[in-house]
């Protein structure tokens, strides 16, 4: 059967799975771990991305991390990993996205003007051809990321409070991009030690969005995480869901670290 | 056995139903897929329609949107589903309806002379006239709906909150009336991206109605839900079920997307 | 084993029983249909009732609804419909009750006075006989209840809100009969379309109240639900669980609707 | 291996350990009842207690509530009862304890002189006499427990709220002390018709304290608990969680009735 | 395959593990408890800790709380013990952290100044010098953990609530670090009759913090953790997760009581 593609307009397809190992299935079953790792190499052949990681903990034993273009290829991976011996267990759905309170290139002249000084028109120009380069590319990996490996992986989904006085949806907008430029400059100290990326989610599955981190240092994760929850985006207008920890390695590693040889 | 129907007065039974697949019982059944295709081929030959789903996720393998006049046909579609390699795993149940806030024939005559300034009885009829065509029009079609084939289905339950001073139920119905005509302004700005069903099931499920949404793009189900989530309806008095977000297709395809062959 | 009775010294006991049927079980166990059919018909024999429906959607696939005088009686019952097919999935637990709401003979008088504006007290002593005896006629049904025979039934457990100034508990007794008068007054306008039995599980189960509602078109089933919603009672001060909607038959066929011959 | 024992410094443990019976372990187990049977027996040689019960509706099919000094004892036969075919479902883990506002020698003998109205001390320190002797009888049962049999058992545990303006923990002790007063004066109108057991398990389950209630009558279950929940104790300050409701039986007589034999 | 070690840059992983044990396959698996002793042993040999416990009541059999330098170690442990007859069911991730509101050396110095009314340089130079020498030994003590054997172990998870006026993430620093000063003020009133450690999952896991409770006496985990819950730290900014006691046993011990032998 030839597969239509169901590729969104914007951003591409995001698949987080969780995976339990039926360990008697998996004795029975000595091509599984290859298989699974088949069905990775010919993802990526596809132009689509897999990230492959053993949890910490017994809320999951594998997780898978699936992305690319296309729904329908996203989808027929996430079947093919159900033959054998993983479990499907818990999952979510998400596409990548620009956020709506980035900064415009007004912002960024006006930043320019007011922060920096700047008064001549060629300098500014000059200095937003560089911004709109470095946006561009910030952009570009937002929609279509190429994920680094770090040895650690965290996840987890979050929705913006709507509760009594705490109501983000109520906030007008330059209230909610003053906010999130904060929220933004906490993330910012942390560049080069974590990888974050968000995906939006609103109206595809329970979460409004998906946070994953990646990063070398698990403290780190604990770091960014206890610091923005003090900044009001997360005081007072964040609501999390389960929060995910796992080692990231080779699929094959991963694998053989979960009981599939 | 011969069945005593169960009809609504009004409007149609539908039936969102949501499986898992036993895979060990689908390999040692190898009939199943056509049992099902044919169950589906019988149910709409007796006047009821169906549209099936393969699952993003891991929420559930396959969906089935099953609506009709009967609901005693309806249930016995569903237990035909139960023999083999589907497990049940979520539902929901509920009745098409027309909205209680829907503009009146009233309505359009104040509207047709305070915003197109008419003042001509005989114009004015002309044009409740039409106005009377295209509500008959919609009505049958929120009544007793034939959806149309989209790539992506997304569905979700919600409820009106009634939480302190955030009570949908206390507010007085001119109140409601108007919050509702401004969601449904944003909805209309999403026409022909998307076609949305909302269906009620206060008193028959857990939750109040629910909302089905038929689109080719994705990302579409993302921005009509967050754009909404910023209007009143949704932002103080919205409380929203778990979304599943399925890729239709033919039944015979969606089942073989799942490993019923 | 002769079993000791356990009667409640007020009303009966009343149990909503809620299965799956396991398939596999089902098709090696021909003779369940009849074993269960026995039981009813021997749970009645002892002057006990039995109300068996099938289950719209996937929250359970069978539902009995057994009540009577003893409570040892009953739980033989749940245990006898145990063996076999049908796996235990929910329940709720309850005894029927009166209303500690309920207008005495002293508001019907004053209602005479003021409503009618009756002042011979011979003719207000006529009509309190015909009161009285009314009443006690609907006392009668309250406590000992002789279901009537509907296509479809809808069940659900609710509790009366404690929350900040929603609290239930803490209105005077006076505004708390008020409010259900109004509440009763809804219900009233539904008479002859659908037959309400609230019956009492505070202390026995997880909520205070289970409502079942018996009618022919499940349209009711919303509207009323629906309707009352609008009301203080449930506005503010109602906590709905989850709802049940059933196809009611006669035992037989409703086991063999899910699978039971 | 011999068993070090685990004994509370004050009072005894409490489990409330609740069953499914596995009918096809059962089955080819026919030896499983007298194990039961046996195991109790020896628990109670051991100079322990157990109440075994069968459970109205689905929560579970038998109920055992286990008590005595020595938590390493009660462990073992917690473990005993798993080998066959009880099925574990939930539990409750509590201490026998005493409440911290039972009244003080002090609060009775202000008692004596404001309500009775006495002055002589000789009178005074007689009535004491007989007060000391009633409270060292009642504190005995409350820490060392010889629960009587009785028809019914109703279970639930509880806390107290901790929630924006109804936060128990912030009222002051004489506050609490007065407001318990009032709740025991409930619950002491219920005398002879009911018998009450309070145990503590803070820091050892997720609710804060266990209700144990015994009766003949299960209609003194639903008023009790009905009565209590409009005093503020209940009403602004009381979270409840599961009920489960059973008959109480001869632990041989309890596992005939769930299958058992 | 060699493991790449996953070590945080401060403190160690922590892994509390809880599992079910599937009777039959320990019945058919005579070398599992043999299998986990030494996975125990090789654990330890590798510079890890493990303490292993039988769970009072059904919400587990068994748990492990796993800690050490490597988190890819405590992965590998944690695999090697769903070898067998261990079904995995909850567990807690975590890292051990010193508490950001500890008193400084700076808050030292002006307590002796205030409190003890010292002047001398030279005494407090003295005094800071014993200081620094007992705020070393704990910090090691909280950040690299060996725990003593006590009897009784609890566990529960905790977050600081962000609800309404009960906003802990909007307190500034200095409020913050008063409330704990007093939080500790009780936990040190406990000190020797039990051993607390609390480590950090913020990021990691559901929960923002586990604490670990080991004492002789189980009466002293309800007394503290009731007492501490009038401390408005728990009263108004205090939210818990489930609770677990369990009796703490030598591995072998342990297994054997939760019937692997």
């Amino acid at each position: 059967m030839p597969m239509e593609s169901v590729s969104p307009s914007i951003g591409w397809g995001v698949l987080h799975l969780l995976y339990r190992v039926d360990r008697e299935r998996a004795e029975q079953d000595p091509g599984a771990a290859k298989r699974i790792v088949d069905a990775v190499a010919s993802l990526e052949a596809d132009g689509h991305h897999a990230l492959v990681f053993a949890v910490l903990g017994h809320k999951a034993d594998l997780g898978v991390m699936a992305y690319g273009p296309d729904l329908a290829r996203l989808h027929a991976f996430q079947q093919e990993l159900l033959v054998g011996p993983l479990v499907p267990d818990s999952s979510f759905v998400s596409l990548t996205e620009l956020s709506e309170y980035s900064a415009s290139e007004d912002d960024e002249e006006a930043r320019l003007r007011s922060e920096e000084g700047l008064t001549d028109p060629l300098e500014i120009e000059a200095r937003l051809v560089v911004w709109r380069e470095r946006i561009e590319h910030y952009r570009e990996n937002r929609l279509h990321p190429q994920l680094p490996r770090r040895k650690v992986i965290g996840f987890y989904p979050m929705s913006k409070r709507r509760q009594g006085e705490d109501n983000w949806y109520r906030l007008p907008f330059a209230a909610r991009k003053e906010l999130m430029a904060g929220h933004a400059r906490i993330g910012r100290t942390y560049a080069g030690r974590v990888l974050q990326l968000i995906t939006g989610s609103t109206g595809l599955d329970d979460w409004e969005w998906g946070v994953t981190l990646l990063t070398d240092d698990p403290v780190v994760l604990k770091d960014i995480v206890n610091e923005m929850r003090f900044d009001d985006v997360s005081a007072r207008y964040g609501e999390f869901g389960p929060f995910y920890t796992g080692l990231v390695l080779e699929p094959r590693d991963a694998l053989e670290r979960v009981g599939l040889r």
